[in-house]
């Protein structure tokens, strides 16, 4: 039996499948610099077919959940057990590399092809979630396809509008098939309880695992975050030449002032230990009337706060707030704010942890644990009280730029790891 | 004499004349809110039009000079002496006022429609000259009407492209029938000794004269500039959540850093006495690729320093360079600029300050001296070496923004200074 089980395995190249599933979606981006595949858009259209047609060589099953996301499973024994899931999402950001989010899909994918190959029968459903629209670039929000899936998106979310301006989430999800009626009324599309366990390999999106050496990682939990997708500052124009200092309104000294107070804020907080990460992503005078001799009047800018603690978010939050105030009295301009998106921290399962270190030791690989800086739909399924882990695998010069490097050596380990714990029975 | 004179002047209504060129003139804007009068575009060639019917009802003539700025004339009995020349500008700042610039070529031309009426022949030709592209808002550069005329356009001045990103300077001169080649060869398309002396009458784009109660004023002086029309921080892309602050070369965080240590330096050199104003009014970071999740590697931003001294503008200049080398180093950051644009301070003709002083007094107006913030099309004139002077008139609001604000009392009565002047010879 060992034996069979390994020449099979030796003909089931996992090397060339996965080079070979990349490369077909490095084609699916619609930009020239990096990797684009729009949320909802063609670029993530693009990507769905690549991976329906592969599913079907395999002959696994292939349909679209309630909101619109690809599902493929490879049949269990019995079908009316819980399925174990894995998933990771379609999209990029915009000039984004080809591994954020496709790189969980691939693996989860060639994980069921191999099976198939191998004719194993597994006791219960094995399903690959391939989520759309994680990426917040597209409509402000992370994680909307598995927020859908499991019934958390509001009426507010649905209303929001991609980065063009043009479509609401509504109009997209619907576009795309989703049955928007059951999720306005946030109606979880899915049982929580036909889900044994959910599991999303993702490439790390810093640096740690470069500077440590590990080419696999499990995952401890995920950072949460408070974010403003656009606060806008409001001064007063005036001509540059002509108002002296003590008379301006000026929103974009006002705006500097307010990041190099949260700035200096970070610092002192991280020397006392705290974790937390801040970043003003999108910043913009209005286009329509800026002029290098008018004292800008508008500015707008996006503003992220992440930590592993609820307690730090909001105390941060608290002190941009402080800051606020006291520069809109100081220099006479007003803050506004749109709405305050809260993404909370996840934990990870902790007997899933155990069983993915415990693989990794099994296949000689490495075992350490790394918290997750980066969001992930993981987190959505933690927490909607799912067993969730996650596996990390090594990439060079972080994501969401055209830069991400991922080996496929790297890949190869951690889809090892995954193919295992879909593999064997808890 | 006089009373028919006087008779003549009652007969000539000056406010009903402005108010009915002034609406003409609203209706040349190519926004809907402020006024847009585009540079060697549309809103600027209406306006052209406008000035153009008024001359011709008076028997003024009207011709281009080779920059394609409009000239109004009333001859003179000697047509070969030297001629009085007033102007302003014609375009305006993007969603801007209707009265910077517009207001100094209606005074002027209202003056001469006046004497024609009055069937007054003066000594020596008076001239209007209405300049296109005052406002650097357009291509970088400001006075570029009356730079043209008097050949200080640089090769690199020409082929700066307009703020939408589709023409050349050359090409948008050219195609308003200007004599490139000369221009090119910064050739004086007109003899500076034929020009006995310029006066500018423009409304104050700041708010001392609101402040002090002047309905008019005499300018002593016009503070230069040195600008960037572009400069560009580079740092590194990155996921938002995943790189520690340690690892990070945040461009936007960078430039804040700058912006408040430049806001600083300026609190400091104001209470030492310096003359200063600083504006940064474009900041933005990459349309094409930013998003609240990447740490952005890429801003842009113009800055301005004013000053009427040489030295102080110079002395800022350096403590900006410093600032970037040290921020560039502590942030693993650069700071790339494109051409560096200068405009001299300029002083006004004492003689003609002293004169205007006189001609207020007389009239029984507010004579008092105060500098210029802005800069204006007289800074090229007193810098090519001819007489110049100016008469402010008291403004609310500022300029370059749609609430800008004259009372039209306040414009006859600087009117009324600039047709002594034009009318009474030296």
């Amino acid at each position: 039996m060992n034996t069979v089980t390994e020449n099979i395995q030796l003909e089931f190249d996992m090397f060339a499948e996965a080079e070979r599933l990349f490369s077909e979606l490095e084609a699916t981006s619609t930009s020239t610099i990096g990797i684009t595949r729009e949320a909802y858009g063609a670029g993530e259209q693009k990507a769905i077919e690549v991976f329906e047609a592969y599913a079907l060589k395999y002959d696994l099953e292939t349909s679209f959940d309630g909101a619109g996301n690809l599902v493929i499973v490879l049949p269990g024994i019995d079908r009316n057990a819980p399925c174990i899931a894995c998933g990771s999402h379609l999209d990029s950001v915009p000039q984004g590399g080809n591994f954020d989010g496709a790189a969980g899909i691939v693996a989860g994918i060639i994980s069921l092809a191999r099976m198939r190959h191998e004719s194993f029968a597994p006791a219960c459903d094995l399903k690959v979630m391939a989520f759309r629209c994680e990426e917040s670039a597209w409509f402000g929000k992370p994680y909307i396809g598995s927020c859908a899936l499991l019934g958390k998106l509001s009426q507010d979310d649905l209303e929001a509008r991609q980065r063009d301006g043009k479509e609401t989430l509504a109009e997209a999800m619907e576009r795309c098939g989703a049955d928007l009626d059951r999720i306005l009324a946030a109606e979880s599309l899915v049982d929580p309880k036909s889900i044994a366990a959910y599991l999303e390999m993702h490439i790390e999106q810093g640096p740690v695992m470069i500077a440590r050496d590990l080419p696999t990682a499990v995952v401890t939990g995920i950072r949460g975050a408070i974010r403003h997708r656009k606060i806008t500052c409001l001064g007063r124009a005036g001509h540059s030449g002509a108002v002296p200092r003590w008379l301006r309104q000026d929103a974009f000294f006002a705006t500097a002032e307010l990041i190099s107070a949260l700035d200096e804020h970070w610092r002192v907080l991280l020397e006392r230990g705290l974790d937390i990460v801040v970043t003003s992503g999108i910043v913009k005078t209005n286009a329509a009337v800026h002029a290098m001799t008018r004292i800008p009047d508008e500015i707008t800018f996006s503003l992220e706060i992440r930590s592993q603690s609820t307690d730090a978010l909001e105390a941060f939050y608290h002190l941009m707030e402080t800051e606020c105030n006291n520069i809109a009295k100081e220099r006479k301009v007003s803050f506004q704010f749109d709405r305050k998106l809260y993404t909370a921290p996840a934990r990870m399962n902790e007997r899933w942890i155990e069983r993915l270190k415990d693989i990794s030791e099994r296949l000689s690989m490495t075992s350490e644990l790394i918290p997750s800086g980066a969001g992930h739909d993981a987190a959505v399924f933690a927490n909607a009280g799912i067993p969730t882990a996650m596996i990390f695998i090594r990439n060079e010069n972080g994501s969401h730029n055209p830069e991400e490097s991922m080996e496929i050596e790297d890949f190869i380990k951690g889809t090892e790891i995954l193919y295992h714990a879909f593999k064997e029975p808890l």
